[in-house]
């Protein structure tokens, strides 16, 4: 196989998910396998994570369907990451019902060789210091995307700036973005968190879209509208995947090509959510992703 | 004065608003004067709506001042409606302290004759026997606009049910709709909606813009982002009255030109909502107003 241009570093996990109308269990997650399974449509990504001895056969197959580069997924004696979750009734809100953290909890994000000159790279949700060892070893990265959330906000929040200070965009959400900043508006916090370093702050509004917001201006992404989904886990590392499989892809990064990767980022992840786990994304075609893009784009034009 | 080519019914108060930052009171608010403030840099509009005999000849001023064509402004004995009302913290929620209803209980909305040739009509949030009330006095128009709130889904649904059936739009807001139809999903809501009778539902989303729906597809319209507002009173009667009046002054309402009307709708009620009451709209320029809806255009751009 060759070097993976893009290398996408997160959570792998077993989760358990209660939706107002189902309940599945043993499903596939974690930010690494959402992420690498949307950007798999554009590039074949390589894969950091962990998992347990428990972690089925099955799933590591799926990966493989994906194209997913696994020399970088460790497998360790143990039980691998799993979430219990439960949504409220329209979905708005989720609580956590338990958290097993497993060999989660001593992962060690070491990159294979054949990674380390990769041009892109995503940093799914972790703790700021293990996104920190995966940038000290890559050798140098053009375009890197972090995510983050609340807790590393709460508990780690200086080795996160650190982090913040070394990469070319930061996604979090309206939360997470005034959580850290302290400004009630997304503008306001944009700004303060430009100030920390990237280039651009990716804000995710759910449903609502996203939006990007750069020293250049801004970029409004649209969600596209769904009658109807069964389980929202996991958009936000589908829509990160997608977008940075479409910049490796397209081997290009200026500002109108990350508009065109949001577009894709936004309509992979509206697949995505129509059912649970990899389900959707399983069976869709790079076809089925061009009509929805141009049927959003349609949706915005004046 | 010519016939007015738009009519705009709608309540006429005085405001008394507190917000985290501010308090004001005795300002002019209701939704005919924010509609008829923002069509007038379109078209010149004819307004319908009562007023007591406290109402201050300054308001009348400013009306004229934004060539208001004042033909179908009742002034009767008693007292003018009032609002007082608290916004929360982040502006996220309002309640209300007190409403005097005064003159506005009894008011009928009794169009002038040079008003019933109209082909625009935009009928502001009222009893949906009222909006039925001018319906009936039109000749024919051509296009009809109308709002509502929960209260009247709450108490005279029949009625309402009996207005949507009877114009082109109908615009309200994502809990409105939910109320509205029992489905939580707002394609789902839409759906049911246009089964009423409408061409257009325009739902409104706040600060996450608008989403219009018909059987020949769905157009997102973002909203403007602003780095702070002042008061968010009227933003949807802005939207509403500026959309009408880009539609009355163009002549057309096809598809194409009802997405101009909605970007142009949102853009007016930006500025709307940076100032309270019209003090905003007062100083507004054609020229502002182009500048921000290319700016808003370069946002969505792919």
């Amino acid at each position: 196989m060759d070097s993976p241009r893009l290398v996408i570093v997160g959570s792998i996990g077993i989760d358990h998910i209660e939706t107002p109308r189902q309940k599945r269990e043993n499903l596939l997650g974690g930010s690494a396998s959402y992420a690498c399974a949307a950007a798999s449509f554009f590039t074949p990504p390589g894969m950091v994570g962990g998992v347990g001895d428990d972690f089925p056969e099955a799933f590591l197959d799926l990966y493989r369907k994906f194209s997913v580069d696994l020399a970088g997924l460790q497998k360790r004696e143990g039980r691998t990451f799993a979430w219990t979750g439960v949504y409220e009734e329209n979905m708005d809100n989720r609580s956590t019902l338990e958290t097993v953290l497993g060999v989660f909890e001593t992962f060690q994000p070491d990159l294979p060789a054949s990674y380390v000159d990769a041009p892109y790279v995503f940093l799914g949700n972790m703790a700021p210091e293990l996104q920190l060892h995966v940038l000290q070893q890559m050798k140098a990265p053009a375009f890197v995307l972090a995510d983050t959330m609340d807790l590393w906000i709460n508990i780690a929040r200086d080795k996160l700036v650190e982090v913040i200070g070394r990469v070319t965009m930061l996604t979090l959400n309206e939360s997470e973005a005034r959580l850290l900043t302290g400004a009630h508006n997304l503008l306001a916090a944009a700004e303060q968190l430009l100030d920390m370093g990237p280039e651009y702050i990716l804000i995710k509004k759910g449903e609502h879209g996203s939006m990007l917001i750069s020293r250049h201006g801004l970029y409004i992404q649209p969600a596209f509208p769904l009658a109807s989904f069964e389980d929202p886990t996991g958009a936000g590392d589908t829509f990160a995947g997608a977008l940075m499989g479409w910049i490796a892809k397209h081997r290009t990064h200026d500002r109108a090509a990350i508009r065109h990767a949001m577009m894709h980022g936004s309509v992979v992840a509206s697949f995505g959510v129509e059912s649970f786990s990899l389900d959707r994304l399983a069976c869709l075609t790079p076809e089925e992703i061009d009509t929805r893009v141009s049927a959003l784009i349609e949706m915005i034009r004046v």
